[in-house]
């Protein structure tokens, strides 16, 4: 599309929250109009720096002097907002360009997403941004905000009737009404906002621009990130690195995860879009965590923006543990059910703590959960011990407490709050959750104290889990990429022949794959099977036959030679039958192994990541529940070993009923290394499948059964006419 | 415990809601005291009926004259509220039943969840309540509360600032404070409620009688349900046999789903729980409807409120399929990906549809999601003209339109309630649904419409499958119990000493058992193998051997009589090794059967529920996946295919991968015979294994290849020695 290099995902983003001096291009005298909302959301929010309209009326527009062009204002802008229509928009971008700005944000829509004409303008715009090393957001966008500089390049009505305070939660979103519905939910919950990025049609910036913008702001803490589509998994990967090493989470809603979803993606936003699986996989690999709604986005946000403030270590739950408080029994179970459903244990107390609680509430139940009774919002010194006996509980467990009702009453919110506020004072850097549905005031005195308010049972539940999985990631040191083996120098022309071709580039890279002989005929397999060792497996070769078992071409436990010499005829016969013109190679001849679990493994190719492998247990039972994992190529064994114990069969593999564990070290490595194969060799092919590899005991390795490689362009024809 | 029989479920509980006269016994003056705020909340919402406070110091309460005795009350209240404490309980429940007082709440705690003393005085209650046909409710409880007729047997503080409007919503919860905790959040978000029911330690009244009560309350639409555990499974179907015939749709929460919410609920209630499993069949079976989570229970129970007004047939969703539109691209691939992880189809709209569509919204995508933009918004006429062609759609699908920010703002609120009003004036019966967090004054406009107002996305598509699967309860006929064969004539003593008597005792039942044949030593067995045909099975016989293959009991695919020979000296010698003192009953020698699909099938005991049959894929597979389904007993064969067919791995029945489609039929036949022999001979038979049961592929019936049966109470050990 251009000869110019993409910028680096993040690069010279900070124009879009810096800028001393921002354009409004279609200036409008109208605040509610698309060009005269940002002029009046920059005034009435106290934007510091000098704002431009242009208009080519000239004149005053909400107060301010109007340019006619960009070329008249005093000093260059070093931000412009783009809201003409798209049919003008190039030659504003133009003339941004030639006025040295340093950052666009075209705000208008019908570009890409209106059809030909708007795709073409949208390429052009794109093509002069790079030509310049100017930052194009957008088109179809809106654009962006940064709340401690009150840079508002966004005409979004969410900022209408007010402007968040100051935080450590940034938000990326693909779609403007997502992030500015996030903005805005975060907003009623008290939690403060350092900037919002929103991409739409992402001409130029991308969701990676903005993730590593926002990882590399000192004022963002957390990054939610709404994505609908990814369309460079390297930006992605490299995005999601700059997070990491900025120690700063990522929270991911991936939306379009289901067929149908994808389907209103697809016709949304145009893009060739990833398996979600995929996407899925990179999310984990990069440690960016993932939420599979938006109400989990804004709960979880919200509790990470509280417990992670800046400027300070972050007191993120390390244990998934919770000790449960609600002044009824109820409550307790609905608690304790949600929090097992989400994986937290819930440990028993210690006999100090359970004491404790006894003697401030001797008629309490002083087991996990506590039933605290009514009696436990009483007075603010009864609370206060119930919870800091809790807090200083030996098991390290999150503290949980239930709110029904209680907030409504004033009474009893002057209670919580002077209890709360002396238990944060007290235990600043020990979890503690409060639950509650309302009134909204009390949630923000709350969240106001450094304390996370979940909105529901559930969400809570899900949300210390998540929090908990996050400070894991934090502490982890981020998987380094495993080297790609092998020179990827050409396979020979004739890999994709057939089973025994794929099979020696297999052991050629070093691949668990049996002795197996080739036999022109009956008795060449009889001999073959005599070199081997009885009993055998016959298999047809043919380039022309995928499908051998169907084909009659395969034939198993072969005893000895009487039962080849049948095998064999049986075997010629019945492909003859079946594919009378199919070109054959002759038979395979393989042992016959048995004594383990069947895996199987293969590499496809994913529109967006390129080579991708994948792991899963063999058979029709794996088959009907679907039980695979998937990552983007290549894997390091640690990364194939956690694929393969993320298979929900894996206890098969683990020794399940008496069984002898099987050899998983060994599969992992074959996983890696095929991950490592298929990247060596992108460029010759497109697909593998190894179905079945037998994993065997511990310590006995592998097997690989069967083997078929896809050239990533198919053979030509006349290369077997000669 | 008592002579007297329990009421049936529901009898007598008019009296908690009509009585024309309350007495508080215990009555305060403090209104915020459980003795006095009955008092203050009868007066505060006006009661009609008399109120007579009993406290021995006479005098007046709360403005209201004072008797020191019940008995000297003008005349006897129809309703006694007990205030007093545990220990003087007893002897008022004593006074009401001696004054004729028709239904008693006794809200007092410190009775059975206290310990055994209170336990004592819940005991004498009860039998005082029974004797006298008296119901009485609690203790422990938060009472009743009977909207239309403002009879507030409660001190509930959810009733201290509003009072609910009277509606279609029932609530029925062992907890009060769930129960109250509901009432609220209902009342907030504008839903009318009937009656409310909480009844605590239930030493008399129990969840069945609210259930019942509130399903023959013609106010009653709707019953929502908090289940901490069920005490008597005949109770609790009975009511919801109830509840079906009055075509009261019962949605139910029940907590302590997970082991550790059972451990809380044990310690809660001190009830023996019954398997959540079996409570979750039956709950299926008897046409209630289950959620997981109590926001559930709230949204979906307003959206039943919204649909099923009282006096009009019900407007629920018949179809699970969804029409959805949203201002914004990004929503509508939330709201896809939902609807359709909730099971929920997307049709695409008819041509028509979408032209009536595109004349009004040119920009907007016509596909289903619909991406309306932010026009939709912009006059009433457009939402309207949108908003029919989707409900004329011939597609009878339900719309649903999201709404992120707009309610906030007056202007667009204005556009909406007046499109909403006029389409639901329109298609009074189509189904229509909102989403919407808020603000919650603009929600209860909406939903004063008669339109449920989800408040998230998740909850909108959860909500919608549960209105679809609701409508379907509504419109089957109710199950027929099916009537149980056999005249539970006594088994033969020894149908539980070894697998070939469990399988005679099967053989008399009906059931498909392989013909098989008992040999006492090697050469016996030659001769049934001979007589049975080969190959062949041989297994020790053995009252003392559970693990037969453990013990080296076992051997299977014997080909000829010398295998056999082998085979049996190769048992005799393990067992007497691995059990040298148990005491043999020779081999069994049957058929080697191939070809089919393995399941298990068995009975246990609930100690509530009796005897559960339970059917699961046979194998390692199912084992590890734990993929079983399980009914309390007897069931239908109608009931054992639907029990079949909701196994995960139901798909390898059914024809998966090109396999002959398994004789599910027969399957479900044994299945339901298992039930039944399992009812008939409850009294002998504790537990029955059958695993496994060879199904094989249709038409060709199955063969139960081992079975073990468990007698109720352990034969005495003298019997054999005799």
């Amino acid at each position: 599309m251009s000869d110019y290099q993409t910028p680096a995902p993040g690069a010279g983003m900070d124009a879009f929250f810096l800028a001393r001096g921002i354009a409004v291009i279609g200036a409008s005298a109208e605040p509610t109009k698309i060009g005269g909302r940002p002029v009046h959301l920059l005034r009435r929010h106290g934007y510091a720096g000098s704002i431009y309209p242009i208009n080519p009326k000239g004149g005053e527009i909400q107060g301010l002097p109007a340019y006619a062009r960009l070329a008249d204002t005093p000093e260059a802008p070093e931000l412009a907002l783009i809201a003409v229509p798209a049919s003008h928009a190039v030659q504003a971008v133009q003339d941004c360009a030639a006025r040295g700005v340093r950052a666009v944000v075209v705000l208008s829509s019908g570009f890409a997403e209106a059809g030909d004409e708007g795709a073409a303008w949208q390429a052009e715009m794109r093509a002069i941004a790079l030509r310049h090393g100017m930052r194009l957001l957008g088109p179809n966008c809106l654009g962006t905000v940064g709340v401690a500089e009150r840079a508002i390049g966004s005409f979004s009505v969410a900022l209408e009737d007010y402007f968040p305070q100051a935080g450590a939660v940034g938000i990326v979103s693909q779609s403007g009404n997502i992030g500015s519905y996030t903005l805005q939910l975060l907003v009623q919950r008290g939690v403060g906002i350092s900037r919002m990025v929103t991409t739409g049609n992402e001409a130029e910036v991308d969701l990676a621009d903005g993730i590593a913008a926002l990882a590399r702001d000192p004022a963002t803490r957390v990054i939610l990130c709404c994505m609908e589509t990814c369309r460079d998994g390297e930006r992605l990967t490299q995005a999601l690195a700059i997070a990491r090493e900025h120690q700063t989470p990522v929270v991911v809603l991936k939306i379009g995860a289901t067929e149908q979803g994808q389907a209103a993606a697809a016709s949304h936003t145009g893009a060739l879009a990833a398996s979600d699986a995929v996407i899925d996989a990179v999310l984990r690999r990069h440690g960016a965590l993932r939420v599979r709604s938006h109400e989990d986005l804004v709960e979880i946000g919200q509790a990470l923006g509280q417990l992670m403030p800046i400027g300070q270590p972050h007191c993120l739950p390390r244990k998934p543990a919770v000790t449960l408080v609600a002044a009824s029994g109820g409550f307790g179970i609905m608690m304790a059910d949600a929090m097992s459903e989400a994986g937290l244990a819930l440990p028993a107390l210690a006999p100090a703590t359970r004491a404790r609680i006894h003697q401030v509430l001797p008629g309490a139940s002083t087991s996990n959960p506590v039933d605290a009774s009514a009696q436990i919002s009483s007075r603010p010194d009864i609370l206060f011990e119930v919870l800091s006996a809790l807090q200083e509980d030996p098991g390290e467990a999150t503290t949980v407490l239930f709110l029904s009702l209680g907030l409504y009453s004033s009474r009893l919110r002057d209670i919580y709050l002077q209890a709360l506020a002396q238990l944060r004072a007290a235990y600043p850097q020990r979890p503690l959750v409060i639950i509650s549905r309302g009134p909204a005031e009390a949630v923000v005195q709350i969240q106001a104290l450094g304390i996370p308010v979940f909105s529901s049972i559930d969400a809570a539940a899900r949300g210390i889990d998540a929090l908990v999985r996050m400070a894991a990631l934090l502490d982890a040191a981020p998987a380094a990429a495993p080297a790609v083996n092998g020179t990827g120098a050409r396979l020979p022309e004739d890999t994709f022949r057939n089973e025994y071709a794929a099979k020696q580039a297999l052991i050629d890279a070093g691949f668990e794959v049996p002795r197996e002989l080739r036999a022109a005929d009956a008795e060449a397999a009889v001999k073959a099977a005599e070199a081997l060792g009885y009993p055998v497996v016959l298999k047809i070769l043919s380039e022309d036959i995928a499908h051998k078992t169907e084909a009659g071409g395969v034939a198993l436990n072969l005893g000895d030679a009487e039962a080849v010499r049948a095998a064999s005829a049986r075997i010629f016969a019945s492909v003859a039958r079946h594919a009378p013109d199919a070109r054959l190679d002759g038979l395979l001849v393989a042992p016959m192994l048995r004594g383990g679990t069947e895996l199987i493994a293969g590499i496809s190719r994913d529109p967006v990541f390129g080579p991708v492998v994948m792991v899963g247990m063999g058979g029709i039972y794996a088959e009907v529940l679907r039980d695979v994992a998937v990552q983007p190529a290549p894997v390091s064994e640690d990364q194939a070993t956690a694929m393969i114990r993320s298979l929900r069969l894996f206890p098969l593999l683990d020794g399940a009923r008496g069984q002898a564990p099987a050899d998983v070290a060994a599969a992992a490595r074959a996983v890696a290394r095929l991950s490592e194969f298929a990247c060596a060799h992108r460029e010759q092919v497109a697909e593998i499948d190894l179905n079945p590899i037998l994993v065997r005991p511990q310590g006995q390795g592998i097997a690989i059964l069967d083997a078929l490689m896809v050239p990533l362009t198919p053979e030509p024809e006349t290369a077997h006419a000669q």
